[in-house]
């Protein structure tokens, strides 16, 4: 599969490297972005730059993109998909709401090209290393054409379903983790005030039935943890301003289908709250501070 | 430390094969419970039956203690603090409210003996298995005293503090893991309703942000985890009824100490919803039929 | 204004009765909607019934229509637009989301029709009595044009503000009436368990700093106000299924603004848990019923 | 009834003009205080202070308590119980929980002596006016008893059963109170940024289901209700801290009796994060500000 000729879309924080990472495994990039310091640096890194879309994807095997929200995918994909090959495969890996999602593959559906949702975990430091997780969905088909090139950026690709199981995954997943973070930093903040030590409380639950990923591999207080953001004054990591993103997302699926989610609705308007006052450029950890009362405004 | 004389009151479901775990190991167990059967059930253990807690503790090294709540422990030390011996410890192993273990220890400090807060986790399988988790309250000196004789019930003893500090560790576990089951759940339900298999999202899951004790080892939903009790139309493992008294008692520390907790506030409303409809002998993983609308009255 | 030629789309329990009124006024009502059923009742009111949307707006002054949801109406005005006379006024009364009823002001822009969002409260008993409240969106002009057929079918006509200004208020109005009947249902069974009476709760509060519409026009328990639904066994009145909708809606607008809402959300999930329980057809005062832990499955 | 003999125990915000009313109508009031300076105050408004407590109740008819919290309630009255006269009757108007309200009861009952809880609503300003309600627990005759002192320091007297109820009656109303007005104020943060006018809201929801005392008489913000202390920069009014208290109360209730309060807890939390980022001293009706985002740390 090395050698293929691949469209990408979207060359930020996250598109860039993962671009820079299909350009390393061998694949002919071409790129575009509305930035023009991103087309710079996706230049540096070998990806082939375009001054347009068309240029971009016009004889792609396979295109790429990654973008903000799910009106830029609609919006990108409805151009892209008169302009791209015939047998052209198309994949988003941006973190969008499963309705776009849908309406995505069935726009790539009414030209007869093959799509998949293919959203990502693992942050910027994933897309670098290539060490991210791809949850993917679309049809078996599909995911054998594209699961070569997600190699290239990634380490696990996980093939969860039809179209839209991607961001369903992806969404559930970070609804699970945002909803366990904060009860984690409860834990912490309610422990504190009982006069409970932080490392007793970790050396407990870390091994016990609160394990969970946010407290051993995150935990929000500095100390058990060493390679924790809160070790680094709270420095993303995974800012909290992305996790309110997700969990309104999950939201809006939730609402979507008539899914009961009372904790992942809470925990969205804790994070919300958090953002209101200035805190979304830190870790999603940090919410710690508005449960301790030590949020800045 | 074996052949210790230990008085044991409460020799119910979890108190009875605990005490028969200190026969086990060589110890001299007289016992007391007010209720006959449980009486009985010990003696065929090895236990010493007595008629009161007099007889039951007179000479007693170490008094263990394992009652319903914060007021039988306060009501059994205020009568024991005065027949035991002058140099005996105290332990208590209910799980109970913050404040009232603190009473507890302030009681046998009135009278210089030496105590010790220690509840378990585990269950009634670890009660019987001896695979109980301690967490452990009190000073250096009377933790020193009572380990040995807490290894003869539990696997893990571990010391957590001052006066209060073991109660504190396990309600702020327990408070994670009730609010992660809830998130879990309610992935689960958002997924069925995406169209993401059960199995997808386990697998997504498990090896990533959204990891934890209440996916990988006590999965809600049937299948991904065999052994979880979903696997066995939800029987308990460790009942509803049981998180919502340990959900309550973490409320009733934050209320009392000033801590903020909305999501352990939230989780004790849901709990206190589903034991109300009547599912408060099922598994708490059983929590999910509440988010999916199949609750019963 | 009597006289107007008026189309009417949706004839149902609410459309059918408004465009009696309409016909009542003496106005000239062509009316369509997809189910004979309604269409022939609408005929024995007076209403001139049509064979397709065409007809029934083909020269009319003045269009209503009366929907389900958002989808709805934008499926219908999007058809209406082309077959209206160029200086029509096209009003929409159904509850729906804020951002369809903004698309739904731009299709009407777009063909250089004034239009109206003009939402309703008051439910059926109002629509037949004529006494509903309108609460209006839309140009100083274009209310100026609609008030007096609005006036023919409600008694109080607010203009809130510009296009989707309407859908706003109710959608505001309606969180408020959730939260505040859910505050009520806590408040009688907490007050239950506390021993006090429903009378004595009712009296203190009704006169107090708790009173609230929710409590004195509309109280969850029977006795105190003899005309609310739960002397009636929570026949609604307004059914639950109902305010789980506009729930959702304000929740949706909440997610697409920005704005937060922790009780909105919070009440959401609990009318979500409620019609999940099969509770949905009954009035929106019987969620006492979840809180007692009487609902049935 | 004019010419009791009266002890006053707590002379401060409350209690001071409270004990003031009580001579102003005839009484003769012995006072205390632990503090000169609420001494010096009661004495210049014609109380006659007291060096202790004994000197105050030793022959009065009738003693007040207005302390902050129920241990020192119980703490006073302890003592008291064994110091009055016989046939004094004990009348308790601090708030404080339920629990603690019963046992000054039973203290009381335990020296033959009549008891009423009977906490009040109306502020610092209704306790100046003598306008303030008192809800009032007891038996019939100790209510007879009381009524008229009441009356001299209050407009409304509710006698709301018996031994309690008179505390229940407050946190109940408070509860919903603390709810609605969070609604109300979710409701202004949603549609002004839904392009909602705070006038247009208030007009329709002022006088539709909507309506609600938080709105109507304590709008919380500026313009509609002239009086509200939102037009005066949310000075209190009503303290968010004493809200706080009184919702943490009804949530130490109704985990103390198991009632279900989902949304009583969500307002106690809110209020407690509120406070925790130092607005505790602002108006109740300030906790807009921390669902706007302005809240500062």
């Amino acid at each position: 599969m090395a050698g293929s000729k691949i469209g990408f879309i979207g060359l930020g924080n996250m598109g860039g490297p993962m671009a820079a990472n299909l350009v390393k495994a061998g694949h002919q990039v071409r790129g575009f972005d509305l930035s023009p310091a991103s087309l710079a640096h996706a230049r540096d890194e070998g990806v082939t730059t375009s001054a347009s879309i068309a240029e971009a994807v016009g004889d792609a095997d396979i295109v790429v993109t990654m973008l903000p929200a799910g009106a830029h995918v609609i919006k990108v994909w409805s151009e892209l998909a008169s302009l791209v090959p015939t047998d052209a495969l198309l994949i988003d890996s941006s973190t969008i709401d499963v309705d776009s999602a849908r309406k995505a593959h069935e726009i790539a559906a009414g030209r007869g090209l093959a799509a998949l949702d293919a959203p990502v975990s693992g942050g910027v430091g994933g897309a670098k290393a290539g060490t991210l997780t791809f949850m993917v969905g679309g049809s078996d088909e599909a995911f054998a054409r594209g699961k070569a090139v997600l190699e290239a950026m990634g380490k696990k690709i996980v093939h969860c379903g039809t179209d839209g199981a991607g961001q369903a995954a992806k969404i559930c997943n970070n609804m699970i983790l945002g909803i366990s973070m904060i009860g984690v930093c409860e834990a912490f903040a309610l422990g504190e005030k009982l006069g409970l030590s932080q490392q007793a409380l970790y050396d407990v639950a870390s091994t016990s039935s609160g394990q969970c990923w946010s407290l051993t591999s995150y935990c929000p207080v500095p100390g058990p943890v060493p390679t924790s953001p809160a070790n680094n004054d709270y420095r993303p990591g995974f800012a909290a301003a992305l996790m309110l993103k997700d969990l309104k997302l999950s939201q809006a699926a939730a609402n979507s289908v008539g899914a009961n989610t009372p904790l992942g609705a809470e925990a969205a308007q804790l994070y919300s709250l958090f953002d209101g006052l200035g805190h979304g450029g830190e870790d999603f950890s940090a919410i710690i501070r508005l449960l301790r009362g030590n949020a800045k405004a």
